[in-house]
């Protein structure tokens, strides 16, 4: 039977979380977590869900897009996706007068159709979605890439390849999978966070079975060597310990910075500079190299182009893709088979609202069907806008994500959330509008 | 006297240009040009405009973002823009939250913001706003630019050294280039048209006292070699020809196509591959330079630091700044100044709709005031949307720009223009909404 596209119902969510300072960062300093929610409604009665999540202002920018994209899509069918998904991404991506935007808000709104278009797809066929991507024939996987300008750094021979070769062994791998999910790390040194909050947050992270853990660096030096000190004793000798900078350093910065901070044995140190900082990136990574300190980024990187030099030049040692920044799924297809070319791990970027539930599907794919190994590839995983959120909350078990069992992304969002959050009408805003407005000043 | 910001007011303005195939490329086959005219009214009776160039569908996104921004600018005053030029910039730029949009729509839009203030302070001054920069101090110039990730490829204190060395003749060369301006060179081989159109074009370019040629390409090798042979007999074999393939190839696909048209002696092949690829544009200048070709972009490079990336590894032999591409002069400054210190050619992209009205000014104050010298800085012209657009026209003489006198950009439109193309609801649009937008297919 025939799924048209009948209505796109985009809607503005923000969450106050400025108030707690959770999630804070050298840029982010009082972050509204908020989602443009993305609902397809074909004329059958199949609804498929989007979120792209934003840090507060400019989600409207987006839900703007999306709403603009809605009206080039209305009318195709889910059919016609699943017949040939990358001439659909295509049609987005290179609209021959859109294009000319760039990426950025563009391509984050085009992945919200994308998405919610393989939400369709995967309750077609009613598998989760990374049983979709796992199920798929390796032609099907190449035709959803936009070639164009990968093809220097992987050809679609080569992705046939890695496909065909990773499937040895993933029947027993899924099984593994769906017994332990990928391995999860947490942040537990928020930046606005006192020393009793951290210890607090850490005894919650390894409470539930998690073993690694994540801190926010780029303050004061003495002040960042300080507060290592106390997290390391804090999880021990053993445990991981990563570092996020958020972008706020120049290269040589970053590299000075980070000497300082060898002692501490950190696996990472994560977005040490600018997002498209390509050759700056580069030489981070080999500055840092004799010091077992890998490079990781990929939440704001912005075009799978930028991931094609970071992993192909060994700027970078883990691949952070996120959900929500590219154009979709086809462009994070494309990025983890460049990984596994690369032999870089995928250690996806979670946390903000349904980031994490989107990100397990990937990693499960990558896992099973890519890279098809799970050493070293670490998920990160944040406990809050889980349960009162979503109608189905991410799952942990022992450390690890739970392999989702539902059909599409799980994204589906409980009512009294989605109303109370509607920006600027709902009642959590009531009163407080300019507080999650552009005009709200850290 | 104060010049608090009042009132920012938006308009979406698209023309038809679809109608005749003038603009087209591989990717742009039927642009609507389109600007998001932006003018920002202080309380004491001041105006400062800019325009921010698309090619019509997505338009309306920019002017979604300028209107929010304004929110944050209200209130605002010229003399704190005049104070501290860099820290508004970083209001913007930095935004806690907004940041998280990245680069293109968000930097664009603040790039109109940022550029309607720079009209007002050189209006306060009354002064063109090349001149105005040109009579800024070296220190002044530093203060407008974030370092944050440009340091280490150059340094505030290189920059005061290019700055001062540069006053050595400046007089001169600004009396020199008050009598001709900056050469200019335009496109005569757009893909949409006939031989015959293209004779045309080219006879009217030659009219004008210009004599280097721009053709787009892109298409079939055979066309390309059959359209460049016709090309350079009628421009001549002494004339300068340019290429432009708006990144329609990959990387070895474009050294392959570039390599059989080394025969026709092309200067530059512009836009060659993807706009953010780094490491893809540095193979193919190396894979170009034994055959004399060299590298140009810039119209679609997103940030400073992917400009930064291109120059400092020799990426680019040709410095291809945009008007309305970064956050605003603050960014574009950082650029020159950056081609300066790597010798790169600066040559500005134009085109579109005001575009080539805001370059002169940039081309000027290089020429002056950095690079000091105007060898082979060739800018580009475009001679359409001018005469029934601008209440003050470009003029040329003599194949060269004639440096504006008046305050500000000189992007004063005429009302009629505005009142008919402002989109969807101006006459030029009545009855034919949908050709404008998005759901216009090429």
């Amino acid at each position: 039977m025939n799924s048209p596209i009948k209505e796109v119902d985009v809607i503005d969510l923000r969450v106050p979380t400025s108030d707690t300072l959770l999630g804070s960062d050298p840029f982010h300093k009082k972050p509204n977590y908020s989602v443009v929610l993305c609902h397809i409604h074909t004329g059958d009665g199949l609804t498929g869900i989007s979120v792209n999540f934003t840090a507060g202002a400019g989600n409207d920018w987006i839900a703007h897009g999306v709403k603009d994209l809605a009206q080039l899509v209305a009318g195709r069918t889910v059919e016609e996706f699943i017949e040939d998904p990358g001439a659909f991404h295509k049609l987005l991506i290179d609209h021959h007068q859109l294009r000319w935007l760039g990426d950025g808000v563009a391509r984050m709104a085009i992945g919200s159709i994308v998405n919610a278009m393989w939400d369709l797809w995967a309750k077609k066929e009613n598998k989760p979605l990374w049983k979709l991507l796992v199920d798929l024939a390796p032609e099907k996987v190449v035709q959803c890439i936009d070639w164009r300008y990968l093809r220097d750094a992987l050809t679609p021979e080569e992705a046939l390849n890695i496909l065909a070769q990773a499937r040895e062994g993933a029947p027993a791998r899924e099984a593994q999978l769906r017994q332990r999910g990928p391995k999860a790390y947490s942040t537990a040194g928020w930046l606005g966070l006192t020393d009793a909050q951290i210890i607090e947050t850490i005894d919650a992270v390894k409470a539930s079975g998690l073993d690694c853990f994540k801190m926010k660096v780029g303050g004061d030096l003495g002040q960042d060597r300080e507060r290592l000190a106390f997290i390391r004793e804090a999880i021990g000798p053993d445990a991981l310990l990563m570092l996020d900078a958020n972008q706020v350093w120049g290269v040589e910065e970053a590299i000075a910075h980070m000497k300082e901070l060898v002692e501490f044995r950190p696996t990472w140190i994560e977005e040490p500079t600018a997002r498209d900082d390509v050759l700056g990136y580069k030489r981070i990574a080999e500055a840092l190299a004799p010091h077992n300190i890998g490079v990781a980024c990929g939440e704001q990187v912005p075009s799978p182009v930028l991931f094609k030099q970071l992993l192909e030049s060994g700027a970078i040692q883990f691949c952070q893709i996120d959900a929500t920044r590219l154009g979709g799924v086809n462009d994070v297809l494309a990025v983890i088979l460049m990984a596994a070319k690369n032999k870089t791990l995928v250690c996806p970027h979670g946390g903000g609202i349904g980031l994490c539930n989107m990100i397990r599907h990937y990693a499960l794919w990558d896992q099973i069907a890519v890279s098809a190994h799970s050493n070293g590839q670490v998920v990160e995983y944040l406990n809050f806008l889980q349960d009162d959120v979503f109608i189905e909350p991410i799952v942990m078990a022992k450390g690890a994500y739970v392999a989702p069992t539902t059909a599409g992304w799980g994204l589906e969002m409980q009512r009294d959330f989605i109303e109370e959050h509607t920006y600027p009408t709902g009642a959590v805003w009531q009163g407080r509008e300019e507080s999650g407005s552009i005009k709200f000043l850290a």
